[in-house]
């Protein structure tokens, strides 16, 4: 038996560990101080009740005979492809038909599995920073990847590649650098990929987030895009679903992938759990709507606080519109660990450190606006007294 | 870019689709004739209450600030896995850690997703009849496939590959045959794959339908398995959890693939839903052991009402003992597909044609359990109508 080298070889991602080391370790001797928690990527607030009498209603059905249910299809049921259609994509202008979409169990696992779609020779474009599943995929397939850059001199949007890439990884609204693109700017990427035979996976996870009407919400606003284009979404953040687990990702049928990611499903994928499509289902109800809205106003805000106060004490901060993600630049004389251990050691805060998305985020960390409101003030306050005894 | 070719040619399975059809155009020219269906692989009766109860309170918690929870381990929550060792493992006297266990969304996933963990260059050997996603999942992959053909004269238990195959998929109780192995013939199987450095891919999906002490509940019963299988496991038979979405993959460490399971699972999968891992908890309650115990008790009844009745008839019938599904040889004159007709035209009774499943099959079809029991006692008296007019 041989293993798959490439998945041996691939290193541990250790950037999550060593954030909660390092933090465990600075409780350990400190046991009488507060930690304030401005790194989490995960969600905080209650359900919708609109989704969660769904879900009940959903439990409830499994518990009696004649609404019993058993194995769904595995793309998931029709009335929730179609509200999908009705609700995410018809308001854009978007035409997609249901077998263009499929349910999951998450954005994660599409991400992930999504590879197969493809043969090993294919070099892949991966934004960096980058959110680490890309590039962990990329490298368990053995493929080559080309990794394009994103810094503040290009506004965190990266040139387009020099050379060919087969298959490209775009995150926008981005993780973790919270940039955006224009239509314009996404339209560069369309004409790439038709001109060069690629596919876009484009993880639109933040797309709930976004406020201006320059910033696409879907990649299929581009014309074209349909042939080139597979787009990932979840309910994660625009629902709170992070422990409920749905999420959905269209394949159109322009692109050539849409049957085989189908027969890729139907073989590997038994469908995603009915009480979580059932919940999905209830977020596209008028209350469901206004209650997912309610958590994302908030969350919207926290990032505005987090943004305006980080500025006003001087840091160079990006992201935090249209984005959950604030992107700060540490310090001159730190590096992304080095000041995180600051933070941490001085104001007990916890943040991310930038480089641990790759070598890009070196001199950033990123904090988050799904952390405590209060956490985030009481972290406001003590890094303001902090700024003043630095004179940042 | 290129697509993976081997997924790309591999051919639609239409088992289930024909089945459909056939059924379908059948209705629309009888519309008056009520169809029985005994073809089901999907569990029918409701949840036990102590599961809707503990996934009641499971989508509560998730409504509450102080209760609500997010992203859970990828691996599945510590709870449900020492739950699974205390009830499922060592009342076998068969010793794993909780980091040998990992939860998922279902058996399904895992028996597709396991196949990244090997290179491509492994010869893998698959029961026939088979289940169709070993097969399919390994052709996607572009391996190698023998076939080890599981006939009556062998008891549907193969011989020894003459051949090395690195992978061997082995699924005990059988589906669709419902043959068991003994202790001393999976004994068999596990000394080969330690004698050639395969890996055993042991599929234990119906292991509760097990009755006699003879037939191992766990590969892991025989010494030194854990050196070279992993076994897969699911609510979904055991507890009725088609529609929820629950199973779990032991990959020892003594097999070398734990830490790469590990890395595979953190970076392609966010973990099994919140609510469908609290159902699986509470199937191990008292109160939740027994209410499995009792719909187990019914399938494993209407498994022996079919296997009698049919006997009794003179049919040839193999399984049904053990296992949820019954293996019937069809009368001379007849194959898989127009013995499915003639039933289906003459006694409206649905079945599974077993070529379905592979060359093998030919000549058999397959009943299941999981079907409504007053589907299947009609179905036998129309049956008997037949079988007198016949001769079988």
């Amino acid at each position: 038996m041989q293993v798959n080298t490439h998945l041996q070889q691939l290193q541990g991602n250790y950037l999550f560990t060593e954030i909660v080391n390092r933090t465990e370790a600075y409780k350990a001797t400190h046991p009488e101080q507060r930690l304030l928690r401005l790194g989490v990527g995960d969600v905080t607030l209650p359900l919708p009740q609109p989704i969660i009498h769904a879900m009940h209603q959903a439990v409830e059905e499994l518990a009696h005979e004649d609404t019993f249910r058993g194995y769904g299809p595995e793309e998931g049921y029709i009335w929730l492809r179609q509200a999908i259609i009705d609700n995410d994509y018809q308001p854009l202008g978007i035409d997609l038909s249901t077998d263009e979409v499929f349910i999951s169990d998450g954005a994660g696992s599409d991400l992930g599995n999504l590879s197969e779609l493809f043969g090993r020779n294919n070099r892949v474009g991966i934004l960096e920073p980058t959110y680490p599943a890309y590039l962990d995929t990329s490298a368990m397939a053995g493929r080559e990847v080309v990794f394009l850059p994103c810094t503040a001199e290009n506004h965190f949007v990266p040139e387009l590649p020099k050379e060919q890439v087969d298959l490209i990884y775009l995150c926008y609204p981005n993780n973790p650098t919270g940039a955006t693109l224009t239509h314009a700017q996404l339209a560069q990427w369309v004409d790439y990929a038709r001109e060069h035979h690629s596919i876009i996976i484009f993880d639109a996870a933040y797309e709930s987030f976004i406020e201006d009407s320059d910033v696409p919400h879907s990649i299929y606003e581009i014309k074209g895009a349909d042939e080139v284009a597979i787009e990932v979404r979840s309910y994660s953040k625009s629902a709170g679903f992070t422990a409920v687990r749905c999420g959905y990702t269209v394949v159109p049928k322009k692109t050539g992938l849409q049957a085989m990611w189908l027969r890729r499903q139907c073989t590997k994928f038994n469908g995603a759990s009915y009480i979580a499509q059932r919940g999905a289902m209830a977020s596209y109800s008028p209350e469901g709507k206004a209650g997912a809205q309610a958590n994302l106003a908030y969350y919207k805000q926290t990032a505005d606080i987090l943004l305006t106060g980080l500025r006003k004490m001087g840091y160079q901060v990006f992201g935090g519109k249209n984005a959950p993600y604030i992107w700060c630049r540490v310090p001159k004389g730190y590096d992304s660990w080095s000041f995180f251990d600051h933070l941490l050691n001085t104001c007990q805060v916890v943040c991310t450190p930038g480089v641990g998305f790759g070598k890009s985020g070196e001199g950033y960390v990123r904090f988050s606006a799904f952390s405590k409101r209060e956490d985030c003030e009481e972290a406001l306050k003590r890094l303001k007294s902090l700024a003043h005894s630095k004179n940042l």
